[in-house]
């Protein structure tokens, strides 16, 4: 399965938002962009690689030596959300499929009709 | 101090990104956009209002009850990083001005030239 296959990259002109938390802490450490290169990029190195306007494909750190290594990768609902699921963030990538961990705290037919 | 005049809203037509963050856990729960108005109301609230290109000024749980209680609100550094910071969103909303709450863990003039 091609990760990248379940990303809409369209919406955003080719980008997609990406946070960075840090892996211990929960901390949000940044908010940036990626394209598909990137993503791909991330994967295949194990560190994180994203893609801006100015600077175009950057992988973080190469200049100050404080790279992202990538810890675990997962991917959001789009939009498409109202799964009854405690976040959006639900679909982590195991290294061949997106799996589904979401925590189920309300059934969405209940909530907001069937 | 007026909140919303350390940000920058012309550069997203006039929405900003906002990641909300479970204050418990740090899971990351939804990304989604605000625009002065919703931010404005999530400070007047106490509950996280959003703005959507599909439903406008949104309240987030208003159907299903799922409301977001804003225990803390912080902002980046808007693509102006290289402060030597740990993470991006070191400043936090204290009620009346915004907070340098960051843990610098490394002098931004040694490693980006000065």
């Amino acid at each position: 399965m091609d990760p990248l296959a379940s990303l809409d990259f369209t919406k955003g002109n080719g980008l997609v938002a990406a946070i960075a938390q840090d892996h211990e802490t929960g901390e949000i450490l940044m908010l940036a962009h990626m394209n598909e290169e990137s993503l791909r990029e991330t994967l295949r190195r194990g560190q994180v690689v994203y893609w801006s306007r100015s600077r175009g494909l950057w992988h973080k750190g190469e200049q100050s030596g404080n790279v992202q290594i990538l810890k675990s990768l997962s991917i959001d609902c789009d939009g498409a959300c109202h799964t009854g699921k405690r976040h959006c963030f639900f679909r982590r990538w195991d290294g061949s499929s997106w799996v589904d961990e979401g925590e189920q705290v309300f059934d969405p037919k209940e909530v907001y009709g069937g």
